[in-house]
Formats: structure tokens, C-alpha cells, sequence
């Protein structure tokens, strides 16, 4: 990297930490940068610094937001009593941008994922069970797919059903517009072992 | 974007101006900035805001440096009288990494352009053009092998030749470890019309 500046050098470096880019993305990336006018390059490193400072995780949820409670925990028009768990803040976003769902959230950050060495308190799991103290109807555990999303679930189902509140797991199988060839055997298992009677 | 903080949905539309950057990479981008601790933050944010502040063109060879003069034009090690025009810092920075080459350079910073409205006054030929009053020996065309670079290429020659200085241009053809039944039709012929004896 002795070929350019120190500084272009040093911008390369950093930008090359950020996943998914590589060292010539990163090049790309810094050249771009060098290109933008002074005020739109402040605003970017601006942008960066004050999410940082200013994201917080919710009181309530969990989520990342930057209040004391998140807009959807402090809404008196959803329903307090029905809790979807997420795994983040991203997969919250995905259902809020369905909008169907009124119910509120628990962001756990991350899953069970004893080879990674993540357990049950790594996650945001202490804060989810502090609120069954509240009355709750229902658990709605939406963690993904995957070997760690399914463990998640399986443990939070064993802790919150002798509670004597309903916990219930989003559905697994084929995707909308899913061609049937193209999908995998669990996923197929999945669909006949959930079928249901239309 | 209402589904974030504002913080967020500002970080995630920023990132998402940088090219080859769309919204669901940004989006996780966004995140990993969150997760990141606050001096990284800051540290990249600043090596934005400095890169921008302090890197400025080359007095003589209009590469992006740091310094008034870039280490190149600066060194008595390098020969000053062959000069290897290029359309980036990059495309420099390409030949610097093979490391034979010991002449100096000029960096257009594009290429002519006529679709998109770059003209000869568009790129810094001008400055190329000024330094052929000292004592040149060669002007090595090392523009990029599209059309573009082409036309940039045939326009230099067209006005060096006249002053007495060689002009030549970098070799186009079969690229080495290419396999030929891969490789486009113009690159095949213009690998004929160029080949060496042996």
C-alpha cells in the first residue's frame, strides 16, 4: 500500500475492515470518497459518528433506537400483551415493513450458538423473560430458520410454556413463488409436516 | 426507512450513495458500524474527513498525493524524461506494484469521452502538454484498452508526434494464462495484428 498517500493508505485500510469488502472494493470505495465534495464526505464520517453515539438499545425491547423506549414499546395503539422475538433489529424491521403484525417485539441480538460459544446470556434473553412478569398472551418466536435460530427457540419455548403462556413459532416452508425443485429437503420436510387442511 | 432511528435510516442513506453499494448492503453496513467499538468509528470517520482534507493533485503529475510534489516526481532515482500516461492513481499504482518501470508518470484522471461529454480540456491533458517543454525522451500511452482509452490515446499522438518525441503505446492482446477459446474477438485479432517474432 506504499503506492498511494498515507492518507489514502490509511481510508483503504479502514474501509477493508467493513464486511464483504475486500481490498479492492475498499480501493474503489476510497477513490469515490477523495472525489465527493468536502461536505458530503463530512457528512457521511458525521452520519457514522452519531449513530454511534446516538443508538441506543430500547429499555423495553431491546431494539437499537435512540430514546430511552423505542416508538413501537411506548405506542399505546399495539398490543402490549403479545410479544414477536426477533433475533435483530433488521428482522424487526422486515415484519414492521409488512405492517400487518400489532403486537410488539423482543430483540435477542444474535442466537444460542453453543459452537461459537454464544449461550443463553449472551443473548438478550434475561431482559424477554423480565417481562413475562407483566401479563402476556402469547410468544410468538420468530428467530430464522437455521440450526441457532431453532435452538433459540426451542429453549425460550421450554422456559416461558411452564409459565402458562402460549408460545407460538412463525411457520417453516415453502416461500411464496418457491419453485418446488429448487427448494431444500428440510425445507420440503418442513412443508409436509406443517401442511394444513385448506 | 421509518422502521430504524432516524440516526440509522440517515447512516444507512449515506452509505447507500457510495457506488455499488445498495440498500441491503448498507443496511448491513449500518449495523456493523453500530457493533463496532466508538474509537473505530471515530478512526474511520477521520481517516474520511482527512484523506479528503489533505490529499490534493500533483504539481507535476496530477496523481492524488499528500504533497506538493508526489514521491515519484520527487525522486532523482527515477527517469523524468519518460513519462507513462495513465487515466487513474490506480492504473499508477498497478504499474508501481510490478515495480519495473522506472520513468514517470501523468495522470489524466478519465479519459475522452465524447457520450458522456468529457472532452480534451475535461481531463488533465493540458498539464501533459506543458511538460513536453522540458527535455522528453518518450511519452508510453498507458491509457485503459476501451474505447475511450483508445481515443485518448490517438488524440496524445496526434500531438506529441509532431514535436519530435517518440510515442508508443502498451501492448494489447492475449493476457497471460488466458485461454484463448475465452477471450473476445478484438482481443484475438489485435494479439495477431501485434504478434513478435520469436
Amino acid at each position: 500500500m506504499d503506492y498511494y498517500s498515507g492518507y489514502i493508505s490509511k481510508l483503504i485500510e479502514e474501509l477493508s475492515g467493513l464486511p464483504g469488502i475486500g481490498a479492492k472494493t475498499a480501493t474503489r470505495l476510497a477513490f469515490h470518497i477523495l472525489d465527493m465534495p468536502t461536505e458530503h464526505v463530512e457528512e457521511l464520517a458525521n452520519a457514522m459518528v452519531n449513530a454511534k453515539a446516538n443508538v441506543k438499545y430500547c429499555k423495553t425491547c431491546c431494539t437499537l433506537t435512540d430514546q430511552e423506549q423505542c416508538p413501537i414499546c411506548s405506542s399505546p395503539q399495539r398490543d402490549h400483551r403479545t410479544i414477536m422475538v426477533v433475533e435483530s433489529t433488521k428482522d424487526m424491521a422486515a415484519y414492521e415493513k409488512v405492517g400487518e403484525y400489532k403486537g410488539v417485539y423482543h430483540v435477542l441480538h444474535g442466537a444460542i450458538n453453543p459452537m461459537a460459544g454464544i449461550g443463553q446470556n449472551d443473548i438478550r434473553l434475561k431482559e424477554l423473560f423480565q417481562r413475562l412478569k407483566e401479563d402476556i398472551d402469547e410468544i410468538i418466536i420468530a428467530t430464522n430458520s437455521s440450526v441457532e435460530g431453532e435452538a433459540t427457540a426451542m429453549y425460550i419455548s421450554k422456559v416461558v410454556k411452564p409459565l402458562g403462556i402460549k408460545v407460538t413459532r412463525i411457520a417453516s416452508g415453502v416461500p411464496v413463488g418457491g419453485d418446488l425443485e429448487c427448494i431444500d429437503n428440510i425445507t420440503l420436510l418442513r412443508a409436509l409436516q406443517g401442511r394444513v387442511v385448506i
